[in-house]
């Protein structure tokens, strides 16, 4: 089901600062920044490596308040690692074979991703304490 | 520096039953078992994909004792992400460098890792509240 690790997403405070920093310590190269309102984040995507089934990224998010998934996560927890999203060729029929196996979907139906991607998260009581995306990249 | 992403570490409590959830939800498959005394951990690695860099993997985690890195990050935040971890293709240049970079280093000199694989880790506190792990793969 799982093609790649597409990317793992980061909770920061700043995002200018971290990106930043990445940039300065391992030489990552922004591709994409973006505000996604539903998700409550601004967020810039940084490229790790590329394969045969998609690229893998950085995700770094910073919050657009407190009181947002990721607010409430930096604010119990501090900044650091939130979620890892996996790559799948098709979410819409990852979805229906999670779903039958009783994994907790957040998303029962695809939402709007970074770099126009279709995603969809995995509840993380259900995932061992993970917050798990999945992420159907669009037809290029 | 970074090659790809190699692997995401996961904490759990029960590596078997996490295995085994794994398997089961997303197809994936164990590829290596072993302890890590240095470490304090028993593990896994699960495959998730290949590229021309090298392969990634899901590795977890059970602590062998409750007073170990693995142990009290679980008793402290619950089972979760631990770490990620990057392939690096030189991983005594990559510490140089990052060194010479003020990034705070956990181990200067390269300990032994997963399946063969030379690591360093770099501590949170400098990287953004992120456990930052580099693997060099064994030559082959």
């Amino acid at each position: 089901m799982l093609t790649r690790i597409d990317h793992v997403g980061i909770a920061c405070r700043d995002l200018t600062e971290r990106i930043s920093f990445y940039e300065t310590t391992f030489g990552l190269t922004v591709v994409s920044r973006e505000v996604n309102e539903a998700q409550g984040v601004r967020e810039a995507m940084l490229h790790v490596a590329d394969a045969p089934a998609g690229s893998s990224y950085i995700q770094l998010l910073e919050p657009l308040a407190p009181q947002t998934p990721v607010g409430r996560f930096i604010a119990r927890r501090g900044e650091g690692i939130h979620h890892i999203g996996y790559g799948v060729a098709d979410l819409a029929s990852a979805l229906a074979e999670l779903g039958a196996t009783g994994v907790r979907l957040i998303d029962e139906r695809p939402r709007h991703g970074s770099m126009g991607a279709a995603v969809s998260f995995l509840h993380p009581s259900g995932m061992g304490g993970v917050l798990t995306e999945l992420v159907q990249a669009p037809d290029r």
